[in-house]
Parts: structure tokens; C-alpha cells; sequence
């Protein structure tokens, strides 16, 4: 194999598929990038078994052929060239001479046959969206899913369309974030169950414009993100996810319309009280007009007022604080809703038209403190 | 104690003279900021009881007195509050009450009675110079000072006045790292062993101007730095610094002119062919008009001309890359001059005038790889 490329493509092409290679792992093989241009173009690839990135980079195939090289040394050596262009060329015993300027490069690769290709996807169930809803949707629902395995379904995020509307869910027995956005088109049903670390990498190589569309194709057991020159397939979570619409009631007892970055900065305040790993409440008081905020740990004490208008009954309710943080900082409203039943019962903050809902499960609080 | 102060200036403060707070001590009083208003103005000051900060903020004092608040909880509760006055108070037991506009902290904290005064240093033999030049002068030389306790004065730098030049002076047994600045005043002859930790942690709060000035002052056992509303007290390393003079002659076999950067980008190339902890040198072959660089790991090769000017014998050596990169990525120059003697002697990298000597001790290496 023989190719010449421009650096700053190289980099980026190999920056993007190394999003799929595994940190450990037990086979050499997957901690490689292939490069394959037996179809005439430059094809990098990684590809952990569950989730697999492929990216096509700019450049002339001199000679057809493929080689695997270890992504992490291979990505290193390509970051550190200079900026000019790049030289790859292999022999039959699988060594790499990679040359740049007056730099040159023998380094061991491994034979392109041992690599396992990416599950080939029917490309029929096809939604497409821009890159910027997609990345915004995952980041604002990402961090409720949970991290450990003991429920699978928990670590990832329900995506499921129904007409034109795209509807992502995550949940972790505390809390559930549900984001929802229009699509351009009416589509047929779907509901799958996508992992979280597929989604938090293709986060990152999502160029997030707005101009930008990605093409999602779903199979029973894979979902496939196609977007500039890259494919990105992943396995499917299996199972059917929890259902979640019975514990959407939309009744209240009280309703109160807050500004969002003083709640934010104040419970921020009210959390260096807590110290790592201790399980202490912040305490909202809601009477008219004003939300106080308390909390009184070992460390030491602290309450704030806020303003508010509110609708409905006072209540005083605790909560685990950066439940509530973690909503807030994903929420680009001035001001917000948050809805309460009594302080046993999930608070509610949710827009108007309900295209998000952070649901927060409170927590027992001693009146004392 | 009762003050009121601006939350920026008391953030300011604050992160000052934590960098004299230790990590980790037996003494919690040591882990304590001390407030100390007794001579009508707002003190800050830690102390480690090796190094110890004071510096004044502006603000009122409303009530004079004392208090020590646990430095870790004080600074991220003065980091988070809102942009605006901050009011402390303290009562007889030693609690403080914060308050910035709505959101009130009580704390507890230690008696200010406790708390180690830093060493009263007389101001007699004083040394001035810009911030911007005691930031740099460190800088250029810190990279070299031992990291471990083995040999104390080695975890130190030697900072050395005679008449109106101040040498600095590091080694760690494989290095030597000299810097000379000219002073704009003629002094006594000065020669201290400062702690490496000292100038690190002054170097961070120097704010580094030209035109900002520092005081440096000495004792027989302490150092003091003295600018803007700051001091800064550390204890000297006791004993003689080692005689480096007769390992610095200036006779040479063979002297190359190289451009700086395209030396240290070449030698950060063959770096990525060493594994974590490998000892494993890079050959450097200089011939008529060219270095080459070659590196031979269990990871592959790697070799890369760069032209150079040469005067003297052609010479083969070889280097452990981390010192020369260290050198290189703290000297200005475009082109940087290296006089060699043979493969088991130092190579010198220095300026004409000497205001830097960057001495590197050369290791074995098998010609074949």
C-alpha cells in the first residue's frame, strides 16, 4: 500500500475514528486503526465490536492495499509531523514507513485481513436531523443516565420517533430528562435503545453546525449516524426501555416561575457545604413570593432567598442538589417552571410545550435541619 | 471582628496566599487562612511554616480582630459568591458569618491566637527587580531542580549575587541549568540555596510585569519577596551549593549553529517512539552541514536530517531527549549555538554572553541501534 496525504487531514481523519478504540482490551488487533484503500479511496477504521467509526480523508491511493497500525502510537506519530504532506507506504511483512519532510518513521503494523469490518446496515429507516439538535439533544439528557451496569437499559437514551417528532429519554432512578425537537419530515415509528458511550463519542465528533445534517438508519440491533465523510455504527441496547409516561402526571400543587441562574448559582453556593460522598440535602422552603434555600451539614450552615412568583400551595421539599444542578445547566431559559405535588413526589421542571422535562425525585429531609 | 470588602479583591486575597497552604498536615491550624484586622487593615496570611504569604486587601474594618478559617472551604465559598460586598463576622466562639447580598455562610473556624506569625525578616539587604525577570528567571531554570529529598540542595536553586548580576543555578546530577540577568543597581555579594517549592509557588502569584517591581530580601536562614501588597517568607536550604564552576570550561571539539525549533519538533517526534519509563536515547550524528537524529526502540525507528552550520570534528552522541527538550523549550533564540567535546563528555547549549548555559550529560548508546 501506498498513499500521500495532507497532514492536517491525516490528523483529523485519524482523530475522529479513534473515538471508537477500545482504552483496554484483550485484542491487539482492536487497538488499531485500519487503513484501507483497496476501493481506491483513503478508508480509516476502528472498531471496538460495539461501536465502530469508519471516515474517509482526503488524499492519492498510489498503491492499493491495508494496513493496521496500533491507533495510539499511529495518532501520536501523525499529531507531531509537520504540517505538510504525508507519505505512507507498507511492505509485505506489514512494517509502516511514514514519511514527512525530512522526518521518516518505521514502525510494526498489523495485516489489514485480521481487522473486523463494520457490520454492514441497511440503509432503509432513514431520519435525518442537523448535527447541532443532535449534539444539543445529547447533551442535555446524557448525564441521567447511570453508570453502572446493573440495568443496562439505564445506561443509555431512548430514542424514539413518532411522527415528526424525535423524543429522547434518559433515567437513573432518580430522575428522568426527557428533551424533545421537530423533525423536517414525518418518519414511521421507532424506539430503540442507543448506548451512552456511543452517543457521548459521537458528541464529539459531531461538527455541531447547524447547516450540518446527520442521517441516522436504524436496524433491529444497530443504529448508524452517517455524516460528512463518516459512518459511525453502534450496537443497540436490547429490551424494551421503562415506561415512563405514567409518572408524567401533570397535575401540581404548586407551580412556582424562578430565575434560573440565581437557583443555579445558589444551589452551587449551598453544595461546597457538602462534603464528597456525604448524602445532604439542600432544603427549598416555597412561601409567597420567595424560595429560601437552606442546608446545614457538618461543615457548616448557609440559606438564601430568591425571588419567585408562584401559584398554589407553600411547601417546604429537599433534594439531593446536583440533581437539580444538572437539569438547570443544561436549560437555556431565563426564567423556569417547577412544578411540586408534596414533598414525597417527584418536582417537575418543564417549558410550556413541554419539549423538555427534568423529572427529580426529592429526598427525606429533618425539619431540624 | 467585623469586615466589609469587595468580593473580588477578597478572591484575589484569598488565592494568593493559599499557595502556603500545604496539602497535607497533622496541624489544622496550618490549614487555616488567618483574618487579622488588629492593625486596622484586612491581612490575609497562611503559612506551612516552611514557606508563609501575607498580603493586604482593601475593605473596611468595622470591628478589629482575628479569626482562621479552613483555607479549602473559605476560598470556594468566596469564589462562589455573587460579585459584590461581602460582609465577615465573627462572634467569641469563633464562628463566622459571611453574607453577600442574599446568601448568608456560617462557618466555624480556629482561633486567630493559634495561628504561627510568619518570621519577622529584617529589611536590610535588599535586592529589586521586575517581576517579569524573577517569573522568567525561574522558569528558564526550575525544569532541572530534583524532585526527591535524596540530596537536599538539589531540590533547591542557588540564587547567587555578585555586584550588579544574579546568577541562578539548578542541577539535578544529569543537568545543570545556569541564568544570569544584569541587576540595575551594584549589591553585596549574595549566595542562598532557595527551595524549589518556594519559587514555584511565588511564581504563580508574581503577576509577571515589567514594570511591577519586587523586592527580594535576605537573612542567613530566609528569603523574603516583597511586591504589590504581598510578602512572601520562606526558609533557605542550609549548606554549600555544589562548586560548578570547574565543570563549566568552554573548550569544545565541535560547535553547530541550529535552529532552535525545528531541533526541539524533531527530538518531540522521536520521543513518541520511547514507552513510559523506557531509558532509551536518541543518536545524535553530526557531520558537514547536517545533524541527524536517529532513535532504534522495541517500537519502531525513526531518523530526521536538520542542516546545521559546523565548525570542529564530526561526532557521534547520545542524548536522553526529556533534557534537551527541557533546555529548548525555555531559550528564545531562533538559532541556538551546542559545543560538544566527545560522546562521554557534557555538551553545553549557550548564548555568546553567556546569560544561559544549559549543561546536558550525554548517555552510552550501541551504534548499531
Amino acid at each position: 500500500m501506498k498513499i500521500l496525504c495532507n497532514k492536517t487531514d491525516l490528523a483529523q481523519g485519524v482523530n475522529t475514528v479513534l473515538k471508537a478504540v477500545p482504552g483496554k482490551t484483550t485484542m491487539p488487533i482492536l487497538e488499531c486503526i485500519l487503513i484501507d484503500t483497496t476501493e481506491g479511496e483513503i478508508k480509516l477504521t476502528a472498531n471496538d465490536m460495539e461501536l465502530g467509526i469508519e471516515t474517509v480523508i482526503d488524499g492519492q491511493v498510489l498503491e492499493k492495499g491495508k494496513i493496521a497500525l496500533e491507533a495510539k502510537l499511529f495518532s501520536e506519530i501523525v499529531r507531531k509531523l509537520p504540517d505538510n504532506e504525508v507519505s505512507i507506504e507498507t511492505d509485505e511483512n506489514d512494517k509502516a514507513f511514514i514519511q514527512c519532510e525530512k522526518a521518516k518513521f518505521n514502525i510494526s503494523g498489523r495485516s489489514g485481513e485480521d481487522f473486523a469490518y463494520l457490520p454492514q446496515i441497511e440503509k432503509s429507516r432513514n431520519v435525518s436531523l442537523s448535527q447541532f439538535s443532535l449534539k444539543e439533544i445529547i447533551r442535555q439528557t446524557i448525564f441521567s443516565i447511570a453508570d453502572n451496569d446493573s440495568n443496562k437499559l439505564m445506561t443509555g437514551e431512548l430514542f424514539e420517533i413518532n411522527g415528526s417528532e424525535l423524543k429522547v429519554v434518559s433515567l437513573d432512578g432518580h430522575r428522568i430528562s426527557i428533551r424533545k425537537i421537530e423533525l423536517k419530515e414525518e418518519y414511521d415509528p421507532i424506539k430503540v435503545v442507543v448506548p451512552g458511550k456511543t452517543l457521548n463519542e459521537v458528541s464529539k465528533i459531531l461538527t455541531g453546525g447547524t447547516e450540518d445534517y446527520v442521517n441516522l438508519f436504524f436496524t433491529d440491533r444497530h443504529i448508524l449516524f452517517e455524516f460528512d465523510k463518516t459512518l459511525v455504527v453502534s450496537r443497540l441496547i436490547e429490551g424494551e426501555y421503562f415506561r415512563i409516561n405514567q409518572m408524567l402526571s401533570s397535575d401540581y400543587e404548586t407551580k412556582i416561575t424562578i430565575n434560573k441562574k440565581e437557583l443555579q448559582n445558589c444551589i452551587e453556593r449551598a453544595s461546597l457545604l457538602i462534603r464528597e460522598g456525604e448524602k445532604k440535602p439542600i432544603i427549598i422552603n416555597i412561601t409567597d413570593g420567595a424560595l429560601e434555600l437552606k442546608i446545614n451539614s457538618v461543615i457548616g450552615s448557609m440559606n438564601e432567598d430568591i425571588d419567585i412568583s408562584k401559584e398554589g400551595k407553600d411547601i417546604m421539599i429537599g433534594f439531593n442538589p446536583k440533581f437539580i444542578l444538572d437539569a438547570l445547566r443544561v436549560i437555556d431559559d431565563e426564567a423556569i417552571d417547577i412544578y411540586l405535588v408534596n414533598p414525597k413526589a417527584p418536582c417537575f421542571i418543564r417549558n410550556e410545550d413541554q419539549s423538555y422535562i427534568y423529572l427529580i425525585l426529592p429526598v427525606n429531609f429533618n425539619v431540624g435541619g
